[in-house]
């Protein structure tokens, strides 16, 4: 690395708040110039945290954190913050296995107030900290960072409209607009934004400085690029003084000048206070200013050459399988639209976004709306895709069962990162959507073993009359080219794919190649059995009526999982053999490469194979 | 019944339409006077069907249905609806086995467009019917109908949000303002609902009545009553403009005069429309008017003498349990604090909340926030406890994974209505909790099998420094008196409560009882289980050598429940007796009394012989 003398100073952020207010712009040089060495070479987020230098070294210069809480939405923006509260040589390991986190964790560090990672929870939880301490009467700050497209999620809405009702809370919501989430804004919160952005809201943002923060924010450099916007024909922030909070802003979220004595000031205000900041994502870092969705997530690079265009000629990726077919099946079934929470490229809508712009939906980080919209179509007789991943899907729960299945509309469900997805870690594991879509009655769950199997379990779902779900993981399969001809499997029907003596392996999806190699050693029986629900209970009796061990494989929780029906269903029948039923134990799993994290939860084949023979041997002890 | 003459002669709402204007106002009257006498044989919910009277003919009189889609939100307020809907002979049955359901439901009338139940949900829908009638050009109207309650959940937010930004959408939201969802009125909203109502708003009412809609609205009664609200700081509807909605109101919503015109001129328009209705909750019911809280649900009732006051002497509920449980706890732990979305007087909170106010937190319709909420608390060491009905659980679902259990944060959640719930039917029975929550790793899951039980679990949860759960039925247990004292019960231990031989019936919470009748017929063993999670391994394991039959017994869906993971750990044991599970079937379970319905499933104790009669003599064939 690089030396960064100023840096290797700051042990903790009361190091930063002894350096002098000059002493904080060679500071953040060298922050930005340190992340982008250091994420160049373990990967992970960038474009987020490049814009948040300056606010992170603004907030521990000014607040006394961590008596002062800070709660990072999404938390894909602390980097900076990590580097300033001891652990820069940490970052060498960031999201490696057995290395710190890329987003906060309460367990890492003690200025980790609360773990984020999923959307829009920061101000529920500042709110819970300012309501505490009100209650003991501590002097204590509560402050949520939250991006503008973080903010269109009815969480964050549920959340302010009860903040705003609350009486003398010491909360400090600061909205961080970059004007970009991961994918690009939408919805009418965007032009809100926007308009407050105009010539008229920036005249007033300073006249509110001058009056009530007593100091003149000097003129916001992005602000007055955005002159030109549409004049704006309300006031600026309308909308979240509505809410019952003060707001002030816009201001520039990379001038230093402006941040340190507008927090300072609003340090010594009492009541729900909203910061309006502008900055940009990739900020200093050229190349990620000018692609930042291209430098939003990265794996390792050459810093200074920047992101070579791929090689070609890698796999297929189950999202990118998912795309392709999207845009196939909409050329010939014109009842079927594209819908995502705000997550455009993760999901692969790209080229469907661009080939089919009538029939594409994003909503914004959304997921309840994203799963009723969809409903709402399928009344009417369209066939609605939800392109989401399984983590997320959590926030969708309720409209899955009360407005989905419930009605038995046809919605399908493309589930991307179905089980355990490596560098995200817990909070992105897709670990129990098998356990909590199993109990919903009339949906259909499909678990493709290689990609051409996805995708024809995504043609079978749009056939299906009712609602249904195609589960598939993060990265690729086996490399199976995908058949442009699309056929529909039957439901509910499974499939030897190999005959053995005595153990019988029953995979559900991702887990058939590893059953497969494990099957080589024992000369086991193996089954692609493709339908969570409903499950094949002709195929589980007729493997259970020949072999002595009934083992499935799933990568899901194994509680409540796909093996829990196979079970089921043996213990019904005449001829009951021993079932032993492996996926992921009942903790929270780490981050680190998918490969480890499986051999970590004894998902590989010398685990398998050592818990079969556990089975096998001494069954009281597996 | 009295006679009807008027609404006798409306079999469907083209009747509605053909009848003059002048005669609607006597349909009112007569279909007031019908539903307070109908609910008043049935039951059901009386104040919100009388304040949607006026309402409900005005949308048939002037609206195409159904070609124009009315979504209903909640649709609690709908029974007006269904009189005029083809129905009025059918009110007889209204939640009632085999009969009509107090909601909504596509399979009941076509005129039920989306089914609902559920809070909030009516926009998403909508906008998706809008959206499909713009693809194909059809010339169709999408009505959403939600309460002001129903308003303040972050779902509505994020399907304003979308909605505001799409350009030619056919789409009317009306806001039904009466100022009351279930509990008392919460939230920034409810303020920014009151200015608009103030005076200065009443006047620009007026003039966009004049300007835009060509007719001069009628003074509105109540908005006059509401003059001296203090004086709008902002004009009306901003919050709804800023969506990029255009707004119109507010209006008296009892007044067909103002009504009928409004809603003919709104058809005229097009874009996303937003009509702001001022009705009373029990309005034209004097009883009602004077507190619609106790005419929201009501029983069976003399409509001319009301609601007489209890007889006293009956058994305590659950929900009265935990409602003492928790100001007891409250009075002896300075930590603990309570939270409600917005079921004060479902939840059992009205003595907490006047007890103590200072830890009485009312959120709103806001699942989401009110758990991460609770963690933000539990952060600060407080120990939230989120009282909450099962299925609505699920509208929080990713909060309760990712902000609570993933931080393994000690927050409790009292969980009411846990299994089925009787008249309100399929919507509401809490038929999955137990499988979606046993998945998650670090939450400790209880259900009890009676009222102390459920107090000493209670307790128990506030003993856990990790997250909880206490799941709990609707209604009364055997009748137990809850013991003053609280004990903490040993984490995942449950107990044998009779000896005796071949089948061991491992009852999960409510089944216990019928369990205890199920064993005098066959002198089997019974467990009360107590723990869902973490499962009593050891007894089970015991119980599993001794028995050649393990039954498991639960009011949850079988699928994933709690006997999935008895079987579980059966099969990790040298002596493996058959294991049958008996829970809720893998269909969504009508509205019907909860006797009737646990016999529907086979759960009553006929039932469960009948099952082990089966799974004994051919299990091939259970």
């Amino acid at each position: 690395m690089a030396p960064y003398p100023n840096l290797e100073r700051i042990g903790c952020p009361a190091d930063v708040r002894a350096l002098d207010r000059r002493e904080l712009g060679t500071l953040a040089s060298e922050l930005r110039a340190f992340l982008i060495e250091s994420v160049s070479k373990t990967g992970g987020h960038l474009s987020s945290n490049l814009g948040t230098v300056e606010l992170t070294i603004a907030l521990h210069h000014v607040f006394n954190t961590p008596h002062d809480r800070i709660v990072w939405d999404v938390g894909h923006q602390t980097y900076g913050h990590k580097v300033l509260t001891g652990r820069r040589e940490a970052m060498t390991g960031l999201r490696h296995f057995g290395g710190i986190s890329g987003f906060p964790r309460r367990c890492e560090s003690e200025y980790d107030t609360f773990g984020t990672a999923h959307s829009s929870t920061s101000i529920s939880a500042a709110v819970g900290m300012a309501v505490a301490a009100r209650a003991r009467g501590e002097d204590r700050h509560a402050i949520a960072v939250i991006g503008d497209g973080a903010m269109s999620a009815g969480m964050a809405f549920e959340a302010l409209n009860n903040a705003g009702d609350m009486e003398n809370l010491n909360l400090l919501v600061i909205l961080n607009d970059n004007e970009m989430s991961i994918s690009p804004p939408v919805g009418a919160l965007t032009k809100i934004l926007a308009r407050m952005m105009s010539g008229s809201t920036y005249n007033t943002a300073r006249r509110v400085g001058e009056k009530v923060l007593g100091v003149a924010p000097p003129v916001a450099e992005l602000a007055r690029k955005v002159e030109e916007y549409a004049k704006g024909m309300i006031g600026p922030g309308t909308l979240f003084e509505e809410f019952g909070f003060h707001y002030y802003g816009p201001i520039d979220g990379h001038d230093l000048d402006a941040l340190i004595p507008t927090l300072q000031n609003l340090r010594k205000l009492k009541g729900p206070q909203f910061l309006h900041v502008i900055t940009r994502k990739g900020q200093g870092y050229k190349l990620a200013e000018a692609d930042p969705v291209l430098y939003h997530g990265v794996s390792k690079f050459d810093h200074t050459a920047g992101i070579q265009a791929g090689k070609g000629g890698g796999k297929l990726t189950y999202t990118q399988v998912f795309g392709d077919w999207l845009c196939d099946m909409a050329k010939v079934d014109p009842r079927v639209v594209g819908i995502t929470p705000a997550m455009r490229e993760g999901s692969g809508l790209v080229r469907f976004a661009r080939e089919f712009p009538e029939r594409y939906f994003d909503v914004g980080i959304a997921e309840q709306h994203a799963v009723t919209f969809a409903a709402g179509l399928a009344c009417e007789g369209f066939v609605p895709v939800v392109a989401i991943y399984s983590t997320f899907l959590q926030r969708a729960y309720d409209q899955l069962i009360h407005d989905v299945a419930l009605q038995n509309l046809p919605v399908v469900f493309a589930i991307d990162r179905g089980g355990l997805v490596g560098a995200d870690g817990a909070t992105h594991h897709g670990a129990f959507d098998l356990s909590f879509l199993a109990c919903v009655p009339n949906l259909v769950v499909m678990a493709p073993t290689d990609e051409d199997e996805c995708r024809q379990m995504l043609y079978t779902a749009v056939q299906h009359p009712g609602p249904s779900a195609v589960r598939y993981p993060r990265g690729s399969g086996n490399g199976t080219t995908p058949q442009a001809q699309m056929r529909a499997l039957p439901i509910g029907k499974g499939e030897v794919v190999r005959r053995g003596r005595g153990v019988a392996l029953l995979a559900f999806g991702s887990m058939l190649q590893v059953a497969r190699e494990v099957a080589e050693t024992l000369d086991a029986t193996v089954a692609n059995m493709r339908f969570v629900k409903p499950l094949d209970a002709e195929l589980v009796a007729e493997l259970a009526a020949s072999h002595e061990l009934v083992v499935t494989l799933e990568e899901n929780a194994v509680i409540g999982g796909a093996g829990a029906e196979v079970a089921r269903v043996i213990d019904g029948l005449a001829a009951r053999p021993r079932v032993l039923r492996l996926g992921l134990p009942d903790r929270f799993i780490d981050h680190g490469d998918q490969a480890q994290l499986l051999a970590s939860v004894g998902l590989d084949q010398a685990g398998i194979l050592a818990s079969i023979a556990r089975a096998t041997e001494a069954p009281e002890r597996s």
